[in-house]
């Protein structure tokens, strides 16, 4: 993409509403606007992002064998008065009347529309296990909606749903997509601890949250400092193989890690004390097993192998998609800007132009996007006829992890200048060396496309 | 994806409310599900084609040199009210008071949004032209919700706001929707007719609605037959070239072409009698041009080369993709089910097991379903422990384009089956010469990954 023709309104100023650094730094950066209070608007650049973490969510959803659909944003009351949650959900949901007088409700999760769809279409145990999800935008009414995405009204989650014959099966798949979610968050660049967590109005006697860990988190966790040494890593993973996912399961939640809500002292002393850390975090996802506590009421019973009913066992699973976006600028920025981990950035290299206008550093410019581009990788280049400072305060603001400098001194000596926004450093190398080091950092091999880090990815999408 | 795994509820009788084809066939075909009325759950069938349509408007807006991003659901009624449209709407809008008494709407359209962004952000003539578009639900309280998802109430859309300095520039960014619609349904299967249509609530003084003729349209059309001769083809295209879109427009435009509401029998009549043809359309896009109906009254402004501020010259751009979904089953059906053009089809070949549990008949199942995945294409291999009237029977219903059948009687003589859903004709072969024919129908070479009919793919996606 050249700059001249994109729209990216970066701002100067830090916008006074903004009281948190991702905040602060996605309005700035032409991510989002607000439309109206918790409600944004994706600008470009933002849209590019939340669209590479709902890529990233499908394609390891669909990896651990679990099945894509959708549901739509507006729900009927009656559904939710079968399962007795109309009533107990509060000023949170938002209610509305159609034009018949209908109740309806924009659904702030899924629970009761899924299970109405398994028992209008599944009846007998051979259909199982069966894990439904979708990735739709929500609505809950906040009371004080704030820190821009991260506690949004409009957000947009990836919610699913298992469908399983007994409690044994029902918590495979509770193992299953907490394995896909450690996979999902560190292919993000994250880490996102999984924690023992509290029901709450979902219910569950089985739950784990995702936090990452950020001074600006909701939470206070506490944990072994073991913990952060973990990482997913390359391993491969059999989604059926009961005792791998249950083995993984055990490495990364045997140690000591919990918020605040379910904190338990005696059990944190019990760590030695050197390894003891609290700390604050955001919470970026969270799994349940619920066993039949919608499944009875609604009746979502299929024919057991002796031919009677019985209600399935389920659990809900959820990645909060558009807040991720807020929790890895959290996670990783400074003082200019964000700094885009490889795997979800917006553009993969930014390319600036010390002297526009110059016709060598115009076509060296050129030259370097097109190699880029033939990469299957995305350029960001600033072709704009603006000095070199506003240049780069963009480029750091926005956060692409890599950036060519190309001005005609270094041309001169046939070299341009490539800049790590991580570390600061930079080094002079032919433009050439330069493409091949982004291709390399990337993963790409000339004519091959691009390998995901954690993984290879298939030509067809995730679909 | 193995049948035994997935979630496709096919149902053997005919829904008693659906009244067309696509409704009974996405209904019976497992493709939706009502939530209430007018409002859809995509089951995992329906759901990838939805999305192989977004992806390809993507791919063509993106193309086009539009910019994609993402605006939310629920807007502010404030907003509406600068328009002047919060009151002239109507019981379509579907109105909303949130938890603190403030009115907010289910957007039925974005050009109130749009424009408030523009007028935040852009400043100067020299950020011009603009377009930028988003996919997103929508909602217009119908009164009467019918025919499925072809006039439902949610509803899934492509909208696209150009903004730029004059009146001539504005048209062509008319004229440059106008090929990149032509393109668009093209690679979808359909042929789509852009004929001049009237204004209604959004206003415009040119406008041209696309009509798909099929016998269930709603709109009456009258045209010149020479019309439906024309194809888009594999025509390179520079979108910033003025005159090849304006030469485009006029080839596609020229002829005859009305809906009821603008319809000239005089002006029809002047057609030779053996070319005039009446009948029925659904509409799947619409383009506007209103030039400054939204900038004057919002102050959508930008400084002029002259240093004042001028009100841009606007149009609006839509495209109807969940509701392109019927449209498509409604041109392409029989009697037995759907009938997927290639370009959108869910699965790219059936694979039916006319023995399962045979362990030749299992194996060569098996190698063809390895086979058509390593081309980067999709195989539905119907595994399960059924009737082979059945298989084909389910296969027929949800409509993939080519189907290979595989059985122990073949497999003595060395041969699958391969047949054409649409003309229902059969040959003999060998495995490996099916998965060939298979490559080439999809264009995909081995290790070079899938070329679209109309378009060289590239390996990184629309974004």
């Amino acid at each position: 993409m050249r700059l001249s023709r994109y729209f990216l309104p970066v701002l100067k100023e830090n916008p006074a509403e903004a009281q948190i650094a991702s905040h602060r730094l996605m309005l700035r950066a032409g991510m989002i606007k607000q439309a109206s209070a918790g409600i944004y608007s994706w600008l470009p650049l933002g849209f590019k992002v939340l669209r590479k973490l709902e890529n990233i969510v499908h394609e390891e959803q669909v990896r651990a064998g679990h099945i894509p659909m959708l549901m739509p944003t507006l729900q009927s009351a009656d559904l939710w008065r079968e399962s007795g949650r109309y009533d107990d959900y509060g000023e949170e949901m938002l209610r509305i009347t159609d034009r018949h007088g209908r109740d309806m409700l924009y659904g702030p999760t899924n629970e009761e529309l899924i299970t109405d769809i398994f028992r209008s279409h599944v009846g007998s145990y051979k259909d199982l296990p069966l894990t439904l999800y979708h990735i739709q935008w929500k609505f809950r009414d906040e009371i004080r909606p704030r820190f821009g995405v991260m506690r949004g009204r409009e957000f947009f989650m990836k919610d699913g749903y298992n469908f399983d014959l007994t409690k044994e099966d029902a918590l495979h798949a509770y193992n299953r997509h907490l394995v896909s979610y450690l996979r999902t968050y560190e292919r993000m660049g994250l880490q996102a601890i999984p924690m023992r967590a509290d029901g709450g109005p979902i219910g569950g006697d089985y739950t784990h949250e995702f936090l990452v860990l950020a001074e600006t988190g909701e939470s206070e966790v506490f944990y072994d400092s073991e913990i952060t040494d973990l990482r997913f890593g390359e391993r491969e993973i059999d989604y059926n193989n009961v005792a791998q996912c249950q083995e993984i399961l055990e490495e990364f939640t045997s140690r000591y890690a919990r918020t605040d809500e379910t904190h338990d002292e005696a059990l944190f002393n019990e760590i030695p004390q050197e390894r003891q850390r609290s700390a604050r975090g955001i919470e970026v996802g969270q799994i349940f097993y619920f066993g039949t506590k919608y499944s009875e009421p609604m009746g979502a019973t299929v024919q057991g192998k002796d031919g009677k009913p019985v209600p399935v066992h389920m659990g809900s699973h959820g990645i909060g998609v558009s807040r991720l976006v807020g929790a890895i600028i959290e996670a990783s920025h400074d003082d200019k800007g964000i700094i885009w981990p490889e795997g979800v950035t917006p553009f993969h290299v930014g390319i600036v132009n010390l002297k526009q206008g110059d016709s060598e550093a115009d076509a060296a410019c050129e030259a370097l996007y097109r190699s880029v581009e033939a990469l299957g990788l995305e350029p960001l280049y600033d072709d704009r006829d603006e000095r070199a400072g506003g240049k780069f305060a963009s480029m750091d603001l926005i956060g692409l992890p890599w950036r060519i400098t190309v001005g005609p001194r270094g041309l001169k000596n046939g070299v341009v200048e490539l800049t790590c926004r991580r570390t600061g450093t930079s080094e002079e190398l032919p433009p050439e060396q330069a493409v091949e080091k982004i291709a390399k950092i990337y993963h790409v091999h000339h004519g091959a496309g691009m390998v995901e880090p954690m993984a290879k990815r298939s030509f067809h999408t995730w679909m």
